[in-house]
């Protein structure tokens, strides 16, 4: 038969044929753009600050997109994170401490509708963009 | 200055500053998951036939995640093609024609709701997940 035994209890499902590779935490975001600021929110990453993008790497996060889901207007971001396990909390605060990405946030905030109820922006404790979970992975 | 000049015209937007990698062509589908189909859509994940993900690498897709974002009931899917640009349709061709594929997609369009007006499942020539614009992409 074409099943197989995958232990399905993980929250992140493993692919039970495959060695467990060390890629990284992948994550996958969401927020709404405001249909009006669409055209700028690409233009500003096409150009985005590289200050912005250093603070990223720094942080071990690659491999980052975001793509643009026109019939809900959605934004859709993925990235992953390859830095060790235990820093991952710290890495994420660096970013956010990071003073060209806090102006970068101040300018794309406005953009974008979060899921979040009340949430003000990316510096909200609350957060902003929301996460959506893996429900499956094949690595390569 | 924090800005620099990407060229902006490119539908898939580039990163200026960085070398253009070689990493594939990135691709995001979108597609509604009923509710009342999640439980299994995730339990059939977790046990995915062997031939499916066969026939995928054997098209050169790889790194191919399924994420679910709860607040609109949707499955985001991300891959990369990594093969020969010129083999790009006749591999997902292949990956159509693939008998396991196929069975896998009867087993599963009916957990789901296309976004593509009067979409059949994943064998109609419409086509059944929806494609998202890349807006930004930093590969490493």
């Amino acid at each position: 038969m074409e099943t197989n035994t995958a232990n399905a209890s993980s929250p992140v499902l493993q692919m039970p044929q495959l060695p467990r590779t060390d890629e990284g935490r992948r994550m996958c975001q969401v927020i709404k753009v405001k249909p009006e600021a669409l055209d700028e929110y690409k233009r500003v990453h096409a150009e985005v600050w590289p200050e912005v993008l250093g603070a990223l790497r720094k942080a071990n996060v690659v491999d980052y997109s975001i793509h643009y889901f026109e019939p809900l207007s959605l934004l859709i971001a993925h990235m992953r994170y390859v830095g060790p396990h235990a820093e991952f909390r710290k890495k994420m605060q660096e970013i956010s401490e990071n003073e060209a990405t806090r102006r970068w946030w101040k300018m794309t905030d406005g953009m974008q509708e979060s899921f979040i109820p009340g949430a003000t922006g990316s510096e909200d404790p609350k957060g902003w963009w929301s996460g959506a979970e893996e429900v499956f992975r094949m690595e390569g």
